[in-house]
């Protein structure tokens, strides 16, 4: 069963508004198995939303509408639906009493316009609204579904999980949902494709949806069957094929960030972890203490922005930076040495390099980030270059580092 | 003008992702008087998309699609535009050059399924893409346009800015807009909004918009106007009316982040600054270094998140942790002292204290915040307590930090 959201209302069509009901919304429709194929951000205007709800129609079965429900004159989804269903709106003089109740509870009296929200489309269920004025409407028609839920979230949401949620399950078979979600580093995603796209293409079930972040990509397998058993076996198989491809660069099966597979690595050797950052300027630090309890193996770091401050904080000798200059590996390896040394830790990140737009040249072009990786047997380094603006450059360092450290972790 | 933008995408139909790049589009169509009638966000599906592209054709001059533009199969908006239009895919060589070039750079070569995104619909213009491999492309046909973007966002916004905007100036009437933003730091949006909103509320044209992040408040005025004095007496007006009303809350009237400002601030005092960050691990710097040519100003600093570490590194005394807790003024003051100190800067941040979820008690709950700072003069400190989870109050301390050391550079 497929769904279309749809939302109206001229403040989300504005630079400042998003709909995020919509969120909601998919999460709960795609745990039913329920697919959600097009969302619909409308205006106040009657006539294009009336000719929406039609082609919507003419093409799902379930449509939702959210928003435009309210008392004035610019909210129009009642009048809009009635419109394309071909039926009546009914006055309910029992919604108008419910109304004044919830008024005089507030101390205040009901204003005349808001009878207008006791108009009901001829044939629908009205939904009661314990946190606004707003009636819901649930309507089958056809073998269609159609529901006009308020816009706010604190009035959407629980009579959605309480009028629709169980109506909507009557109507649509169980179904087992089981998923497996892969997080994949280093690859860029047409790799990342080209590699796996050979076989998740002969599946139409499990249902496989990539998501890529810089530097990182999340694969998301979702399957569906009548039998959990069969769910179960289908996401497995699937996995199973993906897996042997990408080998070490899936850092996680269960949906965790690097940061927090990461921690979890050096909590279980009882390592403990520093920084010294220089083009990063604090991210990776940052990144690392995301995650709630991250002291029990993050040491702290240095932030050494200038030649002077990798000298005298991390003693990178001033002979080293003249001759191979800063974003440069012999530099990256004394500063993740000099982390490790004053902080006394098992291991120490470095990182410095040039993220642009300024403070580029022929030998070190913007984007060049070197990164060090000090360990107990030894310090490793590496050089990268990577595209995109600065933010981008930054980001791709903190990732790419927090990566070489997971594959550290995971030798002997 | 009207224009409808068509996000491409099954990943914007899960429930974790939604379509941002429509607010930028939204900015900016609006600032040329063009309004946004509908957005629409759709799956990989070629059919489906090019019935989509073919209504909206049929009732709006502007049509923005983004995404779908990558190399893989499931990258259909090429095709679906090109049928919805009824015109043929052309293949461009020197795109193919371009996107080889790109991969080169970064010493990779190019994937054969990269060449997809050297198909272009007949008629329309390439738009070139610094900082991805999909071309966008830019189309008039019989007095409406069509336009093909990329999904990332910094690969469309500066598409955008440069190949779109300035052929937009072309199509639409000159309007004159003026726009005027305040960025207020400090202040809950409901009272904000209590102060401006009887002011503000009092004009249809310059059009108020408020947007909110943690601690941090834009405000937007937009005036239009076939003449440009009209509109910017209209904008000079109302932002007169709301100054008085917000005082030294008002850390921007041009839109710059913080930490522009902060940095032109000590720039312009030929000051330098550092930083001790404990429950920040990091963000406060990382936000600091988001500035190209922060490191004119930033020397660097200590990321301490250990009791040891505050004391090894910054020189914060034993006696002082033991007695008043990590999480407090006297030990903010001393990190702050430490950290000036040992980097020989102007101005030092200290932040510490207790983002949670775990280590808060009765005397020091979690969203406890000391922070110092330390100047020429001495040290100031003080004592906060921001709710909600730890990435809320860790984004909170880094904000009130930085208009801390703002405030401070504004007294003689």
């Amino acid at each position: 069963m497929n769904a279309e959201i749809i939302a109206v209302g001229s403040e989300l069509l504005t630079p400042a508004r998003l709909d995020t009901n919509s969120l909601f919304l998919t999460a709960q429709l795609n745990d039913l198995g329920i697919e959600v194929v097009q969302k619909t951000v409308i205006g106040d205007d009657r006539v294009r939303l009336t000719a929406i709800v039609r082609t919507s129609l003419d093409r799902c079965q379930i449509v939702i509408l959210t928003g435009g429900l309210g008392p004035t004159e610019d909210d129009v989804t009642r009048e809009a639906v009635a419109a394309a269903l071909g039926r009546e709106l009914v006055f309910h003089p029992e919604i108008v009493d419910a109304i004044e109740r919830r008024f005089r509870r507030m101390g205040r009296k009901m204003a005349e316009i808001n009878k207008r929200q006791a108009y009901v489309i001829a044939g629908a269920e009205p939904l009661a609204n314990d946190n606004g004025t707003a009636p819901g409407q649930w309507i089958e028609d056809a073998g269609r579904v159609v529901m006009l839920l308020p816009g706010p979230p604190p009035e959407l949401n629980p009579m959605f999980i309480r009028d629709c949620l169980p109506r909507l399950q009557r109507l649509v078979p169980p179904l087992a949902i089981r998923t497996l979600v892969f997080r994949v580093a280093g690859m860029p995603e047409s790799d990342l494709d080209q590699l796996i796209s050979p076989v998740y293409k002969q599946y139409e079930n499990p249902v496989t949806t990539i998501l890529a972040a810089p530097g990182d990509i999340q694969i998301h397998l979702r399957a569906r069957s009548a039998a959990a058993e069969e769910a179960e076996r289908l996401v497995a198989e699937l996995g199973g094929r993906i897996e042997p491809l990408l080998g070490e660069r899936i850092y996680s099966r269960n949906g965790d960030p690097l940061e927090v597979v990461v921690g979890a690595g050096l909590r279980e050797r009882s390592a403990t972890l520093s920084v010294a950052e220089s083009c990063t300027g604090g991210l990776l630090a940052g990144r690392i203490t995301e995650v709630p309890g991250s002291s029990d193996y993050f040491a702290g770091g240095f932030l050494v922005y200038s030649d002077r401050m990798k000298t005298d904080l991390l003693g990178v000798e001033p002979g080293l930076l003249a001759e191979h200059g800063a974003a440069s590996e012999p530099v990256a390896e004394a500063m993740a040495r000099g982390a490790a040394h004053r902080m006394g830790s098992t291991f120490a990140l470095s990182v410095t390099g040039v993220a642009g737009p300024g403070g580029g040249s022929d030998s070190t072009p913007v984007g060049t980030v070197c990164i060090g990786l000090a360990h107990p047997r030894g310090c490793d380094t590496r050089r990268f270059r990577f595209l995109g603006d600065r933010g981008r450059v930054r980001a791709l360092a903190v990732h790419t580092a927090l990566d070489i450290l997971r594959r550290k972790l995971l030798q002997p």
